[in-house]
């Protein structure tokens, strides 16, 4: 890594225009500042890794959601890790490896709020972005706290081989529970079961998927993970036993969706689903649950040291591929979690 | 009361069909049986009081629900009050007041299981089968276990002068909330003002409704009694404030479907407001929450002591009156605990 900054700019990807639908390229701008000088109490950051995740397409909508959505022209929101540049703040030194919201932009300033000094010798720093980060907790806690599977029961994740999917079916199993994880393709299917040990591996691009996914849950569902909605959620819905438990953690695809699709309207179904079995819904976001941290690193490092909980990366490079790869992202093309690498 | 059996016979109502929508009066079917006699260890009930609920539109239908389902030509379901006429049974004599669910006939043989003894110096006939029954317990359990009414925050509750619902508001209060009831007319309106004590009244049926509403709850609400579904749900959902629960214990609206309304399909609405907001949807029946009976009882018992509590029962003569009274019931005509009084 370099340190000088003769000559640097700080490259940033801004918020061109709301998307409608899927995001297109247009809907980013890419612009360039100078460097800016840390005041008293700053540090200045050289990005190194932003992470990319799907709640950010959210962000892009306006109107309420569970964190200020971004303004036109706002930098692109992102968990990033960076190296400190310079410091005028005692907390941090030169070199530092740091965890922050950086977002989409090669530098940034911070008064040290929310930034947290990282060790690198306890773990990689993507994986401070993705199993030790933001997904594993949405993982942990989401799955524990909401979900509460018990010895014996089985668990449905969709999404199943994401950061976040991947981690819910193996601490299900850690947990006594049978994992029943559905991805998109036959690789990814693959891959669960022999990368990530789930029970069973379901295609939901498969024409029999919904047989499928009887079959393979003769005992219905206790705790159905939900990270996509949709088809996958359509099916799950005849599976879901008495008193099952949904974490409503995603819903990637509805993110694109700018209006109500057409009927019939189903949400009288559903709702009459989660009256008659005494279903409990709970939506969830991982800053509800930050009082988990610390148990979720400690358990997490020693099922990673015990060989319990792998996990995979998708690590692309340049800041200039961020928008390209969101896209990706949002149409379930990567696989692992994603991870941009801005500079070397 | 007449204790004697000359000539008497058991009149029933049977489910003749399956309603389509909302029932009518041919779905049931009146028939007389000759009055069985008790085996050994079996009691002869009279009927004095039948309980109509909403949730008997559903154990008509056939299917999966939480209890098993009505078949074609079964008695019509209910919890009865009763006095034992004979008893082949050493834990009942002659004559004591019982609580079981004989359903919709003037008679019943029971083995003594589910039946239990009433004291009718601690409460009257009726009220075991309203405000210190199966819907008091409703309320109490639902509000208390899954909405968990916090000082000062906004319940909203629909269906706000039937049992459940009136029950819901004073509860509310008595735990330090605010109660905004929703009935349909001015009448019941005014009921839930002068009777009930709620804070605020709305009448659904108004074309100003979902404004009023809207100026009814300026810090949003925090916890929606789920009696109802349709409009009146649509228009509770932008005023769900974050982390809200909304315990699912009705959905009278919906009861009387065959099929999916029409679209838009608002179940992705939902789903995103869900996990955007942090909501919980939890559906329960009463069944679930047996464990709180003796603390119902005494609190309940309690508040109406106090007069913190109040009830109002609407009663009905004549078990011919079931059938249509029950479809009333589900179209919102009478207010009050419905309940049928079969014998003087």
């Amino acid at each position: 890594m370099c340190y000088t900054r003769q000559m640097a700019r700080n490259q940033r990807i801004l918020l061109a225009a709301r998307p409608q639908g899927e995001p297109k390229l247009e809907d980013f701008r890419f612009d360039e500042q100078p460097l800016p000088e840390p005041a008293a109490g700053e540090v200045l950051l050289s990005v190194v890794y932003v992470s990319l995740d799907p709640y950010v397409r959210g962000r892009m909508n306006g109107g309420k959601s569970y964190a200020k959505t971004l303004e036109l022209g706002d930098v692109i929101e992102g968990r990033t890790v960076a190296r400190v540049l310079a410091s005028r703040n005692p907390a941090f030194a030169e070199g530092d490896w740091v965890l922050g919201r950086a977002g989409w932009q090669t530098h940034a300033l911070s008064n040290g709020e929310g930034l947290r000094k990282l060790d690198l010798n306890v773990a990689s720093a993507t994986a401070w972005l993705g199993v030790l980060g933001m997904p594993g907790l949405t993982a942990y806690a989401g799955l524990l706290t909401i979900g509460q599977p018990k010895p014996g029961e089985t668990v449905v994740v969709a999404a199943a081989t994401g950061p976040v999917g991947s981690a819910v079916g193996q601490i299900a199993r850690i947990h006594g529970a049978r994992a029943v994880g559905i991805a998109g393709g036959p690789e990814k299917r693959r891959a669960l079961l022999d990368e990530f040990g789930f029970d069973v591996a379901l295609d939901h691009r498969a024409p029999t998927f919904e047989q499928e996914l009887a079959e393979a849950t003769p005992k219905g569902i206790d705790v159905y993970f939900e990270n996509v909605g949709g088809h996958v959620l359509r099916a799950v819905l005849p599976r879901l036993n008495d008193f099952a438990r949904i974490p409503v953690c995603g819903l990637i695809a509805h993110y694109n969706q700018s209006a109500p699709p057409a009927g019939p309207d189903l949400s009288p179904d559903l709702l009459m689903r989660i009256l008659r079995q005494r279903l409990t819904f709970r939506g969830f976001i991982v800053g509800d649950f930050a009082d988990q941290q610390a148990a979720f690193e400690r358990d997490t490092l020693r099922w990673i040291s015990e060989g319990r909980l792998k996990y995979r990366e998708d690590i692309v490079s340049g800041l200039h591929a961020c928008p390209q790869a969101l896209i990706g992202l949002l149409r379930g093309a990567n696989f692992g979690k994603l991870v941009v690498r801005v500079t070397d």
